[in-house]
């Protein structure tokens, strides 16, 4: 996998390999279970016997739609600002699974409702720093370079100083937290600390690359852009007021999340509420609020009156004990803040805000403003899906105030028809966390869905996600997808191998179909995996469970695979496990309506195929045998069979309206010809008397790069325990890559064993020319450290130098090289002369030239 | 629909057209409910409120398998010595609906065993018949066409001696038969009637045939097939001991009737069970039974003991009152009784027959035999499933004696054990009348499966007994096929009149998602119909009230369709109707396994094929304004355009494994080719000054030569209200079939046009040459009865021929003629003269030299 780079903020890698942890302990942890308000069971719907995990009660409950076989889903879905990252594909991936498994395996009706929040603080902040940075460079060409490298500067001071700020509040408030929170505060402390590293990072590259002018204005811009869009907009944001600047920046992004999710196989909610198409209704509910007696005016902005209400109703629902958390209310609200409001309690939240300049506005009866947060979601939930809510699902982040503050709204706006519980069942998706942190926009630790795509498959994304558990809490890490794109390898290849079996066993009225005791343990094997997938699903949809169980049977079907089979059997593995995988959405979705083109295409080209794998298996094994003898007899039967089975095909066509569509036919056609092709050339071995390697050649050619072309990967037996080799129908673009890899593999092996060669002939080369000096010179070869100044009549060294004199050499050491000698006169017997020498420097330039043609 | 024609009784032929008039009386009616025996309600499985008409018990039980979401279903299967007919599919088909509807839409998981019943009276007939016909034929050349002649005048004369003998018999029986079984008496009456009939005319036929000597041989061989090969069989039926003769007939018939299966998109159940494959396990079963004391030998033969049982257990349970049906027994016991058999008791019946020469035998502990009918189910049903079964299914007409006796072994066999109820749920299919007789091989009023599927679909078969309730007999009818066939297109014109909706609509995110009254409306109308969906099928698996629910739904959404629309609603509707239908089985099962291609053709080809109707719109409309002024202009910037697009594809390529197949890739290729060819034609037309009729004709032309060789229709729009040209994507060759259709029937209307101008033409010429003629002339051909003997010289007629005498003319008629004669002197006048008719001759035969070459 490659290394991933954060876009927004290039320095930033993501380190590529992280252990994945699940953290056990939930969100609604400790002690919290015990304060949750009194949750009351439905009673009325479809009982299936499902239990879920209810964030209302922090216990798992039995689940019961309000009436019937319908369930009311109302989804938090996205605030579009910018792309969407790896965190918000888990909590989207993980109910769109669940959907599924009551939609599909369930067979509940789902009416599925999510909202784009389309006004929104950080939609306003970056909507306004995008256009005040595109007008900047619109003009680029007036602009100076240190102009613009000042005006970055200072929007690093801006940024750098807010941080500083922070941090220090947070250290201070540091002093005085409860035990028992400081945790958390420690978690926001680091994300703060992590934020100004970045920053000083940035600055410090920054500084360099505008330093040295080696830098062009277009590049300080890229890198500079996010400060100096924080400068602009503090000078000049206010002056932003053309609505459609606003519109534009989130269509852009829903239009990209929308794409993401098809992306990642999502379906499709069946409704999509925009905030901004709701308003009337929103400013009906917050009125209704008012006269309720729950929400009061302050200055143009409404408030929600956190103390009216908690007279009549508890609050908060979902996180009891967060309820004077000023930190979490005030990221809650947003960072802009309406002038001159006056809150009677600091825990009360904006219903609607007064818009100042640089914000987008709406008439309404206190002034013009926007709606705050959590509003819509009451609005627009009541508005599609009446008064209670069989589910309500959103990210773990989401519980406090968001959720509470909804589930406060709703409750008040119904008063009158004394409604007790808003929503029956609140789900919360674990979050995705990334070195402990939790991946996040603010943090820049995040990797955004389209990055993600662009090294794992939607497919491997998703398995990856499947294999945790939908609640809890997950660390992202690059092991993790791998480990998923391997199980997607195995499922495939599984799928594959059923499908030769099911070909090989033929016709089910030809085979014998009474089970024997393999087939009977089968059975009970697949019966226990079915009731077990059912119980894990009906427990709080426990999915990895499921995963494990359904490679649980794929391999004891692999076991059973090794032995005889029974066609059905298989089957019954290969549709209930691809029944499972499209309900949890690794298979693709049925296409809508009637399909456009008829049968599988393993149907109509497996006679052909079984027939081309046949012919070639025959001419491989003459091959090895070194027979080819009865080789045109073999294309003679072939090419019969051939045209027999061509005439049946083209007879069946026409007959009635499904007969098979044009591509098959083509597929056909080429698989047809490929054939022939082959089987003429290998009569035209025959007729010129070609060796055997001839056709293990063309037979190697027709695998590797005649039919990945056509979309069939031949494979064959790499164990005498198979009979023959096998097809297999794959994407023909897959098909060719696989066989670029291999080529390059079988190259480097190639240039490895050419290397090898090269390297032992050299080493002969030295050693028959060395043999072939005087002795005397071979002794100053092997000892190269040793100066010999005398050699005697016997061709033994006599003298050797030591410093600047001579010495005698030591008759202990003379018998050394008496040895020597004796090994030297060897070698110059055993040497095959100067011709051998010419000969073998030829082969090594030979191979040199080889090389250098291969690479 | 063509006249179907009985391929084994050649001279009956199926009318036409009969109502349908399903039969509301059930099978088990009036009075017997209350003699069922008592029967248990399940308790412990997984409750998903499913009621369904138990046969054991006559009434609606609540559903409920033993235990968890598991259940074992035996579903007697065919009795392989011919090919199957329609009736069967009606039992077949309905048992699939169920499956389906228990597994894809309940969610259970079924383990669904199928017995093939291979050894058999009925198949020992067949087989050695055939056997002993092929030999015969075998020696054709040896035979005189005499011989050949009286052989098969014999066979005729025991054939109808035994019908005559069965019908005295029956006849015979009338006379003493109880009241209320009259009705069923001559209805078997009526049946041997119309066999004797049927003979009748058949070997009238024959006689003339074999008389006139203008007959080969072969044929009739043919003809006297039957009767030939009853002869046979009697004469030498005996000898025929080779086991393998069986063998091979019922592994044909086996065979072909899982084909017709898979034709007919029926699910493969999990286990097929061959008699044959069972005969160890067959003979422990009957064994059992004697220990147990409930089955005796007799003379080789075993047999079950209804008295001995009967004084323990309740038996009949399904039809209490047939016990003395000795009829119906009988039948059941098959046509080849065991010699020197006697019974304790008439009722009592085979579990192990005793085989004399030319029947098949096993080794047994009794004597060389074979099984009865009814043990086999029992003995495979309990090797395979256990000791209860959840659901056991067959059709109506094995009710009694055959279910009922596989009941009684299974209760004597697991008597230890106490079991009370081998079959909670028994399940009878109504069967498919024709005539007021069930469709049956013995009355010869069949149609077989294949010969069905040559005028109707499978989906058209399927959606005509989905139609009809599942439970209830029906009376089959050309009527309800054609009507079950305009279903089909509607639902097909339906799923792609949405698509284009959706397609028009464009992105979700550049288009206004808040609901208005008529997207809540049509929401509304979904959430009905998913819930009385859901509740028919509850009932009972009322699925006809399911299909009409769903037509409802499709027609709120034509309605819908006519204003602006909400592509996540119109993806609402035909998601849920396509998961429905594909529940039905109406559309395919899912392919096993991953697809071997990514995403929907259409998600590739849309682009290209919108850019296509666009440009051919321009083109159209300017040229119906006769203004192709623009036309370059227009060219160039689709090509801009069409550039772009295929940019785009190429950088979209490659990126990851989900990259479209090469057949769709193909398919854009050849689309884009068509386009680039039209927009040349257009720049040369315009190069050419040509007028505005040729851009007409090449538009034309592509929409119905070009498009539909690639798979795509294109429909101009046909009011003012639509838009602009649609296409949508279809199998290429049903494309071109209807672009067939559409050129005959626009070729009639040309030679009916041109027929219609010379009927005028020829008038018109007849006018102005008798325009020239004198005019005396002219009155006698004006009135042709009259003979006019003078003239006076104003041209009038003076005198008259009346008899043989000569009258002057009256003053009366005088002025008559005065008056025509006005009339042919204008006539004159304004006449063109010679040249004129000349033309006008030319012109005749121009037509009529057109006419030939059309036709």
């Amino acid at each position: 996998m490659r290394k991933v780079l954060c876009r927004l903020c290039p320095t930033v890698f993501v380190p590529p390999h992280r252990s994945i942890f699940p953290r056990f302990f939930m969100s609604s942890e400790k002690g919290e279970k015990l304060e949750h308000p009194p949750w009351s069971q439905p009673s009325e719907g479809n009982d299936k016997g499902v239990t879920v995990f209810n964030s209302l009660t922090g216990v798992k409950n039995r689940f019961l739609p309000q009436e019937g076989n319908q369930i009311n889903w109302y989804a938090c879905g996205p605030t579009v600002y910018s792309s969407a990252h790896l965190g918000h594909a888990r909590a989207y991936i993980t109910f769109d699974i669940i959907r599924r498994i009551l939609e599909d395996y369930f067979g509940y009706d789902i009416n599925y409702v999510m909202n784009i929040t389309d006004v929104d603080d950080k939609i306003i902040f970056r909507a306004r720093r995008t256009y005040l940075f595109d007008e900047y460079c619109a003009n680029v060409d007036k602009l100076e370079f240190s102009k613009v490298v000042s005006d970055i500067d200072e929007g690093f001071s801006i940024c750098r100083s807010k941080l500083l700020e922070s941090i220090g509040q947070i250290k201070e408030e540091l002093k005085t937290t409860p035990k028992k929170q400081i945790l958390d505060k420690t978690t926001i402390l680091k994300g703060e600390q992590l934020k100004l590293k970045n920053l000083d990072k940035h600055l410090l590259s920054f500084r360099q690359s505008s330093k040295k002018g080696s830098s062009e204005l277009s590049e300080i811009l890229v890198s500079g852009r996010d400060y100096l869009s924080e400068l602009l907009d503090h000078r000049k944001g206010a002056d932003v007021r053309d609505l459609s600047i606003f519109k534009k920046h989130s269509e852009k992004y829903e239009k990209e999340f929308l794409e993401d999710m098809r992306a990642l196989n999502i379906r499709d909610a069946d409704s999509l509420t925009r905030v901004t198409e709701y308003i009337p209704q929103i400013i009906k509910f917050v009125e209704k609020l008012i006269s309720n007696g729950f929400a009061y005016e302050s200055n143009g902005s409404v408030y929600f009156d956190i103390a009216a209400f908690r007279a009549k109703h508890p609050y908060p629902r979902l996180r009891p004990n967060q309820l004077g958390n000023v930190k979490l209310l005030n990221e809650g609200e947003g960072s802009i803040k309406p002038e001159g409001v006056e809150k009677k309690n600091p825990i009360d939240f904006a219903l609607w805000k007064k818009s100042k300049g640089g914000e987008p506005w709406w008439e309404s009866p206190w002034a013009q403003g926007r709606p705050g947060w959590h509003i819509e979601c009451s609005t627009m939930a009541s508005h599609l899906l009446g008064s209670v809510l069989d589910i309500h699902s959103g990210g773990e982040d989401l519980c406090f105030p968001h959720h509470d503050n909804e589930m406060a709204q709703s409750e008040a706006f119904y008063e009158e028809i004394g409604l007790k519980q808003w929503v029956n069942y609140f789900l919360h998706a674990g979050h995705l966390g990334i070195d402990g942190l939790k991946m996040a926009k603010s943090l820049k630790n995040f990797i955004t869905i389209r990055q993600a795509l662009e090294s794992s498959t939607p497919r491997q994304v998703r398995i990856c996600f499947l294999m945790q558990s939908w609640h809890k809490n997950m660390d992202y890490s690059t092991a993790a997808l791998q480990s998923a794109a391997s199980k997607d390898k195995q499922l495939q290849e599984f799928f594959l191998n059923l499908k030769i079996a099911i070909r090989r066993n033929g016709l089910l009225s030809a085979s014998p179909q009474g089970w024997n005791s393999e087939d009977t343990k089968l059975n009970v094997e697949i019966l226990r995996v079915q009731s077990a997938v059912h119980k894990s699903l009906r427990d709080n949809f426990d999915y990895p469970l499921a995963i494990k169980l359904l490679f649980e049977l794929q391999n004891s079907t692999n076991t059973y695979l090794r032995g005889e089979t029974k066609t059905l059997l298989l089957r019954k593995v290969g549709n209930y496990l691809t029944r499972m995988l499209r309900i949890f959405g690794v298979i693709d979705d049925n296409p809508m309506g009637f399909p456009s083109q008829s049968s599988e295409p393993e149907a109509c080209l497996a006679p052909f195929l079984d027939l081309f794998c046949s012919f070639r298996d025959q001419i491989r094994e003459g091959s090895k045998q070194k027979d080819s003898s009865n080789f045109s007899q073999i294309v003679s039967s072939t090419q019969t069979l051939l045209s027999t089975l061509t005439e049946d095909q083209k007879s069946s066509q026409g007959t009635n309206d499904a007969s098979e569509s044009k591509e098959f036919r083509e597929k056909r056609e080429n698989i047809v010809s490929a054939l022939e092709e082959y089987t003429s050339q290998v009569l035209d071995g025959v007729e010129k008397g070609k060796d055997p390697s001839y056709y293990l050649q063309i037979s190697d050619f027709v695998r590797d790069n005649v039919m990945p072309k056509h979309g069939v990967r031949m494979e064959d037996p790499t164990s005498s325990f198979q009979i023959g080799s096998v097809w297999k129908l794959a994407n023909a673009e897959t098909l060719l890559r696989e066989q670029r890899e291999k080529q390059a593999q079988r190259k480097e092996q190639e240039i490895l064993k050419i290397n090898r060669k090269i390297k032992d002939l050299t080493k002969q080369f030295e050693k028959f020319s060395t043999a072939e000096r005087p002795f005397e010179e071979q002794f100053s070869l092997k000892y190269p450290d040793k100066e010999f100044t005398r050699f005697d009549e016997e061709h033994l060294p006599s003298h050797i130098r030591v410093g600047d004199k001579e010495e005698a050499i030591s008759s202990k050491q003379r018998k050394k090289h008496q040895k020597d000698l004796r090994v030297f006169m060897k070698s110059k017997e055993n040497s095959k002369g100067p011709e051998f020498l010419s000969h073998l420097s030829e082969e090594i330039s030979k191979l040199r030239s080889n090389l250098s043609e291969i690479s």
